[in-house]
């Protein structure tokens, strides 16, 4: 207990953004190749997010290369957006892989709470054990139902979020306790939890949500920053930090979806660890 | 005949132009939910389109979920690009789901003339009876062949068109009168038929056919306008309407296909009522 | 062999610039069909790559049409980013076509010698005999393995080199040599060889790989050259010069990826006969 609160303490804002930017610069340096089983709106901004923050990304799905795939990559992250039968096979042998090796994954149950199907992947990706799930409010709030864990029904709006973050708060800790894993419900304001501590965050612009698959490419630098510390508390936090203040220092650059995602994808690579210290707002 | 007759009459320039500038504004506080099953090329830029116009889009193809899928979506878009056995089977799901639940459906059948198999699935999924066929005038010709009416053979360059849209006018009156249903055949010219009545828009600029799947997004779009009315020609000249203008606009802020892209999903969010009152070129 | 002499000085640097020149302006007037079977990160920005440039794109990957579609395409490029086993298929019967009809076909071993099922794949394409082989330096250090050939372990990282294009020289020439083909080993410097000749480029910019899929789209145009001549090793030149000239126009206008990729395909649109004669960088 004494070890939690003593790590709960060190998540305060100015610790928070320190090891942020810390991990920033981590990052740049090692380059970490993460694996991405990801859904075919996202590969492309997913991809590009990852290169311009610094690090090396792979889409690499089939079930006959999850092995050799996974003995080389830092972090995985899987996303089940766009998602058929042959492709749930690669998820859950590239999960099985990462978790046979020790490396972290992130699942982002996309649209979960929309149909069975989403329901039962999710239910199945679970039972592999992945270090974060980050998803929207309604989405959280899903996967927790599909946990077996209490919680409201969960109705998004396709893989809209329906709910607020703060609706997802009390599922998002029950589910982390239940996976004991780390739990990300996005958002207007973000909140990572472990179960007990819990971190939110503040950053970002309206705009990141007239651009899509900005969550799925989200997921992935969680993944990225996954791969450079064992704390996945920290290494969300740290990544969704990062994602929010790169999207408010795009939104000062362009006020339209196009323009914007143009913005943003210069402001992953253009962000700074003082850009990191000055703006990130946490609690 | 009365009916169709006033009906046509509704169509007049300043009258479409009301109704678009009306349909617009419905869609923004509507916010449709338009599920796509469409090509991996236009994934990306079909999600942005819907997202920058006002719309909320999903892109979920797998015959498990359009049952669940098709119950919360607002209107279906099925677009044959890139084209597989497994994606055939969920282009059917997911059409018969529409038709039996009355939901607005568009089908796009990109490349139709152009192999056997694009025409054998585009003559299955005519059978489905979607609500509006969009394609450019190649493809509509080659529809209308498809479904056993006359027309000149086509000989479509690949997915690009080989004719200008008055090659078409005759096949998509014939095809829309077949189906009983609305056929748009697009292009420098846009017409738009549901057999007896025809509106010609001419909106757009060149740039338009310099970006990759700018026809499959409006496809999507039609789809978006599609289910606010269950006036299937207005709802096509509206999106094609609107789309057009939004070309336009971008065409005065970029002049080459990279800029172009940015410009247009930028003027997707910024088109307003009022432009489309003072831009929009009908008959 | 005096033939190969005579023809290996034909691609001095200023006899070099004025084919690739020429060739730029055949490709703008005949604006070949290319047929591509790629990965998903790269559909988009290799589609609009290609009709930037002036070319036609077409994605194309079932083998239920690779009979018909190849009768119409003007050449193939087969990428294997990312691959599964019904893609594979698809590809074998692309190859095949190509092979059949004569036209010419780009392999682009997308991230060989990281897993073995990718090495597989490889083996088996360049079974049916590619025109022209396209990879970074680990790509075809471990195709010239794949193939049999002598040459260093290649220990790429992911799908992103781990070798400077000299590492590449030896293997290169010799997967020419055994494959009859064309190799082209691109990076900060390329080398392209038909097994005897030799060809450096040293256009391009560091901001190229900060983009994902540029590899990719460059495979594709590529492509488009190789249908305008049947020297393929001019066409390879030729292509990989104008991309690198393109290059350097673009990260003149922006200097971070988000921007850079805009620049870049409006670069691909805009660069002339006489931008490559006065910066083609070649020996």
């Amino acid at each position: 207990v004494e070890a939690i609160i003593a790590s709960a303490q060190m998540l305060d804002r100015a610790t928070l953004a320190a090891e942020t930017a810390r991990l920033l610069a981590v990052l740049r340096a090692q380059r970490p190749l993460v694996q991405a089983v990801t859904n075919f709106v996202s590969m492309d901004v997913a991809a590009n997010a990852l290169l311009a923050i610094g690090a090396s990304p792979a889409m690499v799905h089939a079930p006959e290369e999850a092995e050799d795939f996974g003995a080389i990559a830092s972090a995985l992250v899987v996303n089940i957006g766009t998602l058929s039968q042959e492709w749930v096979v690669g998820m859950e042998a590239a999960a099985a892989v990462a978790g046979r090796l020790g490396r972290p994954w992130v699942l982002d149950p996309v649209g979960v709470g929309a149909t069975r199907y989403r329901d039962e992947t999710t239910r199945r990706l679970l039972l592999k054990k992945p270090t974060i799930v980050r998803g929207n409010a309604s989405e959280i709030i899903a996967a927790a139902r599909v946990a077996g864990l209490h919680g409201e029904a969960a109705a998004p709006k396709g893989v809209d979020s329906a709910h607020e973050v703060n609706a997802a708060r009390s599922p998002a800790m029950a589910l982390a306790r239940h996976q004991k894993c780390v739990v990300a419900a996005t958002g207007a304001i973000d909140l990572v939890t472990d179960g007990v501590r819990v971190v939110e965050l503040a950053n970002g612009s309206p705009l990141m949500s007239k651009v899509t698959a900005l969550g799925c490419a989200l997921s992935a630098i969680v993944a990225a920053f996954a791969a450079l510390t064992p704390d996945a508390l920290l290494a969300s936090a740290a990544a969704i930090g990062v994602y929010g203040v790169a999207g408010e220092m795009a939104a000062e650059a362009a006020s339209r979806p196009g323009g914007f995602r143009v913005a943003f994808l210069d402001a992953l690579d253009v962000v700074g660890e003082a850009d990191i210290v000055k703006r990130l707002k946490a609690r």
